[in-house]
Formats: structure tokens, sequence, C-alpha cells
């Protein structure tokens, strides 16, 4: 999967600089627009505190029956703890939207992703979505992708080609920005899945089991944001039927933009894919996976190269699932440094090597009491991590 | 209350090197005796992985009803994830110190803290314990106190009086071990609150009280671990009266020694108190508290000396407490930055100044839903935390 993505039949993008951030920061307002208003499903945050656009996002939805017209992404503001005033102003940039677009206003979502605490410069934003509704174009992927990133070192854009109907060709395209879950400036994860496969009789339920399988198993530091964001969407009519293929394509696409949020993790120099085996079910796999890739002793252990299973061990214990340690196996990358109770330091040099070689590496526990997996996704913790989120703003 | 602490009537200590640590870092054996088997209560750790000596203790207790006549712990070599071998080593660790002493092996406890995954020096351990056993003294309160600590840079000993019954005077000396809940060789917490005041019918429960409003109000990187045991002694006989100003003599000393392990948190430059105001209930406060305590965010913010208050409140909205940003209010040290959906960035300044110029720092939240509170301790993350615990092994 490369970075030669296009959008898939019935969307257009463009992207633009609106000065919402500093000059040379790059682009800031982004939009996402369907030939006419067609099914989305989204996932929120489950923080208590959320940008102003999540409480307008799941109002819009309700009422236009989940029919999206216009997604609009401003980046460098997250119109967050911002009010009353930071409502009125996501619901004015989502009028003046529909108003350039002629649909009504709750088919236009709009959305945030940048420093908390600051206000909309809401009169930018107005002077320039004509022109950012102008220049929407089937080819503007890049542009959008690009005019989403706050703090990300790279631009997120995964595609993938499935077998629709009979031998119709359809996409998936999808586009995040995050470094992470958690940013200096409080920007957190947003992602859009397009599509002009269809999505079914239930796109909601959809999104929330691809979500529990992907997003739901990254993290950067276990903190999460006002802001997160995911969003499921095709070009088709409500209700088009969604072939067989489009899952595995969704969780592929959506599995790589998770691994490249982590890979792109601040001050990150490895994506670490947690392994959890042997355990009673995907689900409790998915918790022991997510308490060892937050782990701080975990991750600094990685930035150290230093293959130390009783810090996998001892974080795998506290997630609350009963496990014997007489019974477990712990490896990385290729080589089983634990096992049944047993510690094997000879093949300690090789996980070392595997840990210093590799950018993406690998940790595993098999819990023994059962057969169900899961993989979790994040990167290693460094002194640069530390050192970017304590000078951000000194 | 300052170091130059004493035991409690009715009890004696002695620390040693046996061979456990490599030569230079410090003693490793210590002991605690009563004169008589006299009532203990213990917690220990909640992760699913424990040392051998967890399994132990609880059984000791149980067969003993309570009653203990002593605490043989070695530092420099957790004894956890070392199976049948390592609680074998453990029991012998208390018969012969029961042995020595003339009592039965079931009012011995053992406790070991130090690196995970390897096997107890038994021969060493059992060559040593006659000499721990004659040099104890009523005078060995440091030495104990020493020979307990691991990655520590200072000795944690805490005493407070009391007024018993009448005018008689009664004592609580309290000691603990740890830089943190987590170490980079797994070592942990230990503490020890010793008393010759009575503690009543129900030790178990007065221990469990206290140990919610202290032990578990203090946190350094959110890891816990496999060896935690907190053990509350009184050298009065079975079920002597507790004097009602027991309780906050133990909560005082118990605070302080959790103040002790933060400040001395690996790498940490401050000691953060965390006040949660404004709760519905104490329980909600403590959540609170905990989260905003545990976020890499707020806790390299303050690393930077930076009072960036939306990481206070976006931490604070992650524990699943409802609240409203809107009524909420957040300070840093003597400076509120944000108070009912308003930031104050003209009083940055002076809040930088207090994370800045004071070594025990304060940030705090008011979540405007009740009129409960709680605070919690924990100590800023460095790029040192990150660089001891990578470089560990390497």
């Amino acid at each position: 999967m490369q970075d030669h993505a296009a959008l898939p039949q019935g969307f257009r993008a463009s992207g633009l600089y609106a000065g919402i951030k500093k000059k040379g920061r790059g682009s800031d307002l982004g939009l996402l627009v369907a030939d006419e208003p067609t099914p989305a499903a989204a996932v929120f945050t489950n923080n208590v505190l959320v940008g102003a656009h999540v409480g307008i996002c799941r109002e819009h939805l309700a009422r236009s029956g989940g029919l999206v017209r216009a997604v609009v992404v401003n980046s460098g503001c997250a119109n967050c703890a911002t009010g009353e005033e930071g409502l009125a102003n996501a619901r004015r940039t989502a009028e003046a939207t529909a108003e350039l677009l002629g649909c009504a206003p709750e088919q236009v979502l709009p959305m945030s992703t940048g420093a908390i605490g600051a206000q909309l410069p809401i009169e930018r934003i107005l002077d320039a979505l004509p022109e950012l509704v102008r220049s929407a174009s089937s080819g503007g992927v890049h542009a959008f992708a690009d005019a989403i990133l706050t703090t990300d070192t790279r631009r997120k854009v995964r595609m993938q080609e499935l077998v629709a109907h009979g031998s119709a060709r359809a996409h998936v395209t999808g586009i995040a920005k995050g470094a992470g879950m958690v940013h200096p400036d409080m920007a957190t994860m947003l992602s859009f899945l397009l599509t002009d496969a269809g999505l079914g009789d239930d796109p909601t339920s959809l999104l929330h089991a691809l979500a529990a399988r992907t997003y739901h198993r990254l993290t950067i530091d276990g903190d999460t944001s006002p802001n997160d964001t995911v969003l499921l969407w095709s070009s088709r009519p409500s209700k088009a039927p969604a072939p067989d293929a489009l899952r595995p394509a969704l969780e592929r696409v959506a599995a790589d933009l998770c691994r490249a949020i982590a890979r792109d993790g601040e001050g990150a120099t490895r994506l670490v894919t947690v392994e959890v085996r042997g355990a009673r079910n995907e689900d409790e796999a998915a918790r022991v996976g997510r308490v060892v890739a937050t782990s701080p002793l975990t991750k600094t252990a990685i930035a150290g190269r230093d293959p130390n299973w009783g810090r996998i061990l001892s974080a795998a214990g506290r997630a609350g699932i009963p496990f014997d340690a007489a019974s477990a196996r712990v490896w990385v990358g290729p080589s089983t440094v634990y096992d049944l109770g047993q510690p094997f330091p000879e093949r300690e040099a090789e996980a070392s090597r595997h840990l210093r070689d590799e950018e993406e590496v690998t940790i595993g526990i098999d819990l023994g009491v059962g057969d169900a997996g899961a993989n979790v996704w994040t990167c290693d913790l460094t002194a640069d991590y530390v050192r970017i989120n304590a000078d951000y703003r000194t």
C-alpha cells in the first residue's frame, strides 16, 4: 500500500492555508465533498472534555439521518474548552459551507484539531471557504491530508482496492492525522475512511466493529484527547449493500493508518507491535495488550534496546486478567526470552539485535489460558518525547 | 517530622550486607523483631504477577491469626517469577529466622524487593541470619531502613508521637523504600508502620482505610509492581484498644512516606501534589487525581515548568467522572489559570514561577459538581526518567 492514493469515485477534496496556523507551518483548512449526501458513521473520543465539533457532529448526523455532503476540517486550533462562542463558530463554519454547496447545514460536519483553549479565527475561515469549495477536485487527497496535520512529521494516506460486486472494483481511501493520542498542543487523532463501496444497512455497527480492532488498539501514551474522531463515509446511496470484501479492506487501511500514527509518535524511534496470545478471548487479549503498550517501563526498555521480559510480564500482570506467570511465554522479535517460569538470558543478545536493527519491532506474551489473541500498536518512549512535551511552550 | 526517628517500644531492628547486591551498593538484609508475637495487618500489590513473598505472607498471617514476631526483608532480588524454587527459598528464610528467635515459622514474614526473575542466594541469606538476629536492637531503625533500599537515593523514615491513653504517650514509626511504583529493576514499594499503641479489634480494616487515603494516592508512572507490601504492626497485645489519636498519627506518617517516595521518584525534580476539589465524593476526587497524576502530558509540562491548564483539564476529562469544563477551575500553585470556561494567560507567568522556584508544587482542579476533594502525590516526568529506565541493563 503506497502513498500515491486517489479518492474513491464520488468524492472531491481540497486544502489551503487560511491563516489559522502561524505562517510557514503548512496549510490548515481542508474539505471533503461527496457529489450527493451519502451515508456515514462516526466514532468520537470518550473524554469528558470534548471539542466543540464533537457535539455538533453528533447532532448533525442525527438530524440528517447519517447522510453527509461535506466535512470541513481545520488544524491549528482544537476549538476545545471554548464555550458557547466555540460552538457558534463551529456552527457558522458548517452553515457557510452548506450555503456554498447548496445543501442543508446538518449535512456538513465541521472538525477541528490543534491547540486547546483558543477560539477559532472564524472570519479567516469564512473568508477562505469559497476558494476551498471551488478548488475541491478528485485529485485533492494530498491537499486535504496535508491540511489536517499538526505536529505530524508525515502525511498519512492509505488506499486499498477491493472486488465489490462480480468483477466490479471499488476502493477504500484512508486519511489520518496524529502523532499519537496526545500532542504537545492537544492536537489529536482524526481519521477518514472513504469508499465507493456500499456500507449496507448499519454503517455505525460496521465502524464500531472496525474501530474495536484498529483505532482502539493504538496508544502512544495512554492519554485520550478531546477531539478524536473517525469517520466512515461512502459515496454510494443509502442502504447500498456492503460487499464481503469491504470489511477486510477497511480493516487493512485502518490498521495501516494506526501503524503510521504509532511510527510517527512523538520522539519515537520504533513502531512496536504488542502481540498477546493464549488469552481466553480477544477482548481480554486486547486489554492486556493495551496495558503492556502503555507501560512506561516496557516502552523505555525498547528505547534502550533492552529485551526486558520482566517488565513485559509485570505490565501484563496489572491488566486485571488472571494468568499464571509459570504458564506464560514472553518473546521479543524472533526470540523467546521467558517460557514456563524460566528466563533464557542466552537469547537476549538476539532479542536486543532485533530491537536495535529493526524499525518495526515485536514483543509478545502468551498468557497460557486460552486460544484468543490480539495485536496492539505503540511506539517506544524516548527522552525526546519528554523534551518535546516539556519544552513545548517555553 | 525529622529523620532522627526511633522504634516504638517493644521493637528491635537490624540490617547488614549479606552479599545479595553487588558490593558497594549498600546493605541488603534487614530484620524487624517484636518482643512477643503481636497483631499486624498487611496490604499487597494487586498485580496478577506477585513475588514469592506475597502468597507466603498471606498464608502466614492467616495461620498465625495475624500475630507477627519478625519481618525479614532482602533487597537486591525480588524473588518474583521464580517458581517453586522461589517459594521454597522464601519459606526457608522464614523458618531459619523462626528457629533463631524460637517462634513458629508462620510468625515470621519474609519480604523481597529488587530485580525480577533471579533466584535468592539462599545460602548467603542463611549464613547471615544469625548475625542479623544477634545485632537487632532498639536503635536499629536506620540500619533496617538502609537495608531495604534499592534505587532510592534517600532513606525514608518518619516518626510521630501521639497521646495514647490519658497522658500516656505512644509512637508511630514509618519506614519505606521506593523511588516510585516502578523501578528499573522492578524493585518497588515496601512500607512498615510500627506502633506501640494498640490496633483494636480489626487492624485489617484500619490499614485498608489508611491505605485508601495514602498509599493508593501515590503514583510515579501508573505501573504497579509485583512485590508492593505495606505492613501495620503493633507491639501491644492482640485486641489492645486503639486510641483515637492513632488513626491521624498513622495517616500523617503514611502520607509523609508517600511524599518522600514521590520526591525520590526516578529522574524527578519536583514533588507534585494534585488537588482535586468540587467532586461528588472523595472516591471520584481520588480517581480524577490519579488520572491527572499519571498523565505524561501533565508531568512533562511540570518538568518544563509550564502551567499548561489544557493538559490538566484534558487528563481530568478521561477519568470517566462527569463534569463540565465550563464550570471547572484549574490552578497551578497560587494562580488560577482557568476558571468557568475562561483561560487567564496573564497569570501563567506567576504559575511558571511557582513550578520553577518550589521543589514541592501544587496543581489543582475544581470539578464544580460537589463538595468532596482528595489529594494525590506524584512527581514530574523528566528525560532523566527515560534515560534511567532505557539504559538500565545496557
